[in-house]
């Protein structure tokens, strides 16, 4: 397809230059333009097919970066990086440095805030505008939701902290019926009947207008009609709970009309006060297989735009698959177990256990704090939940598990997904914080598999056999052929190597780096053995007590250095009196950005070829 | 008074077998034993006044165990604890192995979850009574929420997660028209519309009645009003935002009425599905003076019940309002200063900023999570906020810290309040692992203040020299006056004394143990130095440095280990080669139970004189 609209477009200003008569045409191209391009690199599909009218009604009557977008959780942005100068860009999408999938205010001042994580978007919007009020600066600030992020605890803090003042806010909320997969709970239906009722908001004038036209018929029901007439009114005037929580309501029936949007906007843009735009969109809108199936379209590889499979008919192993069906099969002799997710039930691999105990399966929506109070509440009263979040997610709840979880020490097991280094998403998706929580109770046994057999082993191992807060960690994406087939051990860790000279301490992942090493090594003449960590909380202390007698010990993680692996066996080797020589590299960067996994590993230091590289330098000094 | 009834009263089942018509006295003793006790112990009196009620015909329709009650943030529990058993352990509330301010299944098996942060009831709530569905057990569980915990995200989590198959729940909202101080936002002004609004609920079955009588006038404004009927009918079927999230609501206009209480009680228990009760109570009711301030009988040290003063007139100096002083008079120089809080204006001494800054003052509600991303968003703007929140809720806003404020090193102040061990509260307020996640940037600062003008030097300092995020912890109370009239360097970290044989590494409050241990220590003629530091995070380079040529540092903190300073400071010894004694003591306690702080210091080994022993146990050997 030419692009002929979308290549004059180079600006937010391009877009407001145009007729309304072109629109239409300009989202055709942009909506080609983005189906051509994420086929070829992989990225978000049906949030961003669902949205072109919305971002370029949004463009063609509020210009960036003098007006603020937000959008919530981030991946719905793509048509507004075409239209602010990033075109050109879309070929190195996601890929190291290349253009970010999410906004990114360090990427481009049109990018108002940062997103990735869901439900922040009002809170960001209110943070914007108010600052902007204070300040006396024009331009409104819009904040695009998706309706599975109303499942998030903060859209509610973000709501009820409206000011009525705040008339340079809009709200829009993006409403496909779904959030990443179809969305659960009660404001899902809610939202539903306000879709459904078409009449809802219509008949209100209708209805005030029949009110005062009723004939009175006699005192006693005269005087009931009048006072009915106050309530109904009352009512009426507030009649949906996003007029309760202050705002200006208006629905837009089909977000994917241009004109209904820009009708919309131009409203938006009079109003005094703050609204909420509330339209009704279709996922994949234009692309036919992602409308019919826009979960699986929701974050997708390169793919064949013309034949294209359901990758969830058939999902390739992953750690998250593997987990999945394992714990399937678990429920089925032990009929405590019960299964939690936050939105995430492919993602996770809870699709097993939810069409074989769907009594004992629950997402909550992109609600992790709930989660985990939910699942402590259920392990209190017998049950054994557990709870499968994203690393970067699990970030949430931190509250949760130490308030609720661990202060009673409940039987709740924790399943971090995606922990450790993400490909892609970049630096808000990074599994490289939890530790820092998990690890504040030393009793509380934390495992790092590094291939499926692990994996397998230590979840049933876990479930059989401690009672109370649990940790089973693993990373994003399949088991490394190159240790597919290293036998588990079922120790808390396992020594590899006879020399004491040098030692490598890992876990997860990164034990196929080590081995990587060790073998490099040993080609120039370098013993090293290796300690492959199993359990990485609590440390043994006869670990501790055996690596006291090596020269050098090395530690390489996909973790930040607080409250990391090598931090508290740095501590435990000082607490012993290790006196040789100790170092270790964990993520240290400021922010880490979206590239593959071996391209992260290189950024962070922590791939095959530094770990020889830093152990060689002990030799060249 | 004579507790010529309550005396009878031990158990769930003796307020059961009441007549109803005992019932008023019952619930007159009570309110007269909360006073009488809670004058001379000090605690939560307030709230407990205001539900006395409420929980009384909890326990009249429901005994306990066997049906369950979660108190949401908890301490309006006093009148289920005196009927489950433990009215004589009043006299040690929230004393050192007394009974526990809050529920505590460790304490009671009535006291069906643990509960101090706010918000979390409805998801514990769920819990419990899906755990009941799972395994075919009877009973109900009731949770009773106030309407403050409505502004925290979790609850709205809960509410969207409430399966309406869940007729063993109940959930009784206590609308007392404040939570701990005064409401905000919009869905406090909801509440006090369906509070006013008598007419909303009952004429919803007048209106129907209407419709049903409405006379036909000629064919057109015929359809037109059939039309508008079945609009109105769906409108007022679903009228309130309770009855949307899938609940029958039913309200009582006053919660302080036994009977009408306990009808609702009864209405609950045969309801098919889950209930919600929304009812009106005053808070403090009873007691003149609470009911007059009850934000100033909210939490309370013991008092004399007849001459008592409004502590928030004049408040005694503390680190919070000398903070907040402070603040407040930057704020008339620096005009981009904001001041935020979550529904703790008085706790955190922002009443001063709030008089003189209005516009740029900021109660967001128990939202710690919004109020993080908010204020991120305003420094994103330019403004500079500052974020003030006690230790243990800020460990609700951790993602928004790392993910909204630092991945964009956005200018945002964290005023850490209570940081540190808590007196009274116990092992649900203390402030022991805000540094896990703080810490996990080497380039945010975090400030530890000993006394007052530490304190002012420091906020100030960190306002005027620091542009990205930023951190001052203190604790609750006051100064200590053996530091009191410590004169503030300015520096990074104070050395006192010059022997290299022994140094106390500490910060904050901790200084105090550390210099009285130094005396103790000098009397016994061991020297001993002591390094203050003043900025914890991060450790300069040169300061380490100056370390190496100690012979023994040792360090005790009121924090976990992990992502502590002791362990932080550990491991750049041994980055550095450290080979002599390094000794520390964090917490290391599995929960930390309420006591003093003198108590809290010793239970935690931190205290002078456990620093001592361990100084000498160097000695001995």
């Amino acid at each position: 397809m030419e692009y002929k609209l979308l290549n004059t477009i180079n600006r937010s200003e391009d877009v407001a230059d145009l007729n309304m008569e072109q629109l239409p045409q300009l989202c055709d191209e942009v909506r080609h333009f983005l189906i051509d391009n994420v086929s070829k690199t992989g990225g978000h599909l049906s949030a961003n097919l669902g949205t072109v009218e919305a971002i370029t009604a949004m463009h063609y009557n509020f210009v960036t970066p003098l007006n603020q977008f937000v959008f919530d959780v981030g991946h719905q942005c793509y048509t507004h990086k075409i239209y602010t100068g990033r075109r050109d860009d879309f070929t190195g999408l996601r890929k190291y440095k290349g253009l970010s999938g999410f906004p990114s205010p360090n990427e481009s001042i049109h990018d108002a805030f940062i997103s990735g994580h869901g439900s922040t978007s009002i809170s960001v919007a209110i943070g914007l505008a108010t600052a902007k009020k204070l300040k006396g600066e024009p331009g409104k600030v819009i904040a695009m939701v998706g309706d599975g992020a109303f499942t998030g605890g903060m859209i509610y803090e973000g709501l009820n902290n409206v000011d009525v003042r705040l008339d340079n806010l809009i709200v829009i909320l993006n409403d496909n019926k779904m959030s990443i997969s179809k969305n659960v709970g009660q404001m899902s239906k809610y939202l539903s009947r306000l879709r459904t009722n078409e009449e809802y908001i219509k008949t209100k004038k209708n209805v005030e207008g029949i009110l005062d036209k009723m004939p009175y018929i006699g005192k006693p029901i005269s005087n009931t009609i009048s006072y009915s007439k106050t309530a109904l009114r009352r009512t009426l005037y507030k009649s949906t709970f996003f007029e309760d929580m202050g705002f200006l309501y208006h629905k837009v029936d089909d977000g994917n009309d241009i004109y209904q949007m820009c009708n919309a906007m131009k409203y938006a843009k009079q109003a005094e006060g703050p609204v909420f735009i509330h339209m009704i969109t279709v996922k994949g809108k234009g692309f036919t297989p992602a409308e019919e199936n826009p979960g699986a379209f929701h974050g997708v590889g390169s793919f064949n735009a013309d034949t294209v499979t359901d990758p969830d008919v058939a999902p390739s192993d992953s750690f998250s698959t593997v987990f999945g069906r394992e714990l399937s099969d678990k429920a089925n002799t032990n009929r405590k177990l019960c299964a939690l997710t936050a939105a995430m039930k492919y993602g996770t691999g809870l699709q097993y256990f939810y069409k074989e105990h769907r009594r004992r399966f629950f997402d909550v929506g992109m609600a992790e704090e709930h989660a985990v109070t939910f699942a402590s509440a259920m392990a209190k009263n017998g049950m054994m939940p557990v709870v499968c979040l994203y690393s970067t997610f699990m970030q949430r709840a931190m509250d949760q598990y130490i308030h609720d979880t661990c202060l009673l020490n409940l039987n709740v097991m924790f399943a971090i997904d995606r922990s450790g280094l993400v490909p892609g998403d970049g630096e808000t998706h990074q599994g490289i914080h939890d530790l820092s929580i998990f690890s504040n109770y030393d009793h509380v046994p934390i495992v790092c598999p590094s291939n499926y057999s692990e994996l397998r082993f230590w979840q049933n191992y876990l479930v059989d056999n401690v009672n109370g807060p649990k940790v089973i960690r693993y990373p994003r994406g399949g088991q490394d052929s190159y240790i597919a087939d290293y036998e588990c051990t079922g120790n808390y860790y396992d020594l590899i190597g006879e020399t004491k000279e040098n030692i490598i301490v890992c876990y997860g992942r990164q034990f196929v780096e080590a081995l990587k090493a060790q073998k490099t090594l040993a080609e120039q003449g370098i013993d090293t053995a290796i300690l492959k960590l199993n359990v990485v909380n609590p440390l043994l202390p006869e670990m501790v007590e055996m690596l006291l007698e090596y020269k050098n010990i090395y530690s390489f993680e996909e973790h930040v250095k607080n409250g990391s692996v090598s931090a508290k066996l740095g501590l435990a080797l000082l607490d012993n009196g290790f006196a040789n020589n100790y170092k270790y590299k964990c993520v240290d960067n400021y922010t880490v950005y979206h590239a593959n996994v071996g391209e992260l590993q290189k950024i962070c230091k922590i791939d095959a070829e530094s770990i020889v590289n830093k152990i060689k330098e002990n030799y060249e000094n």
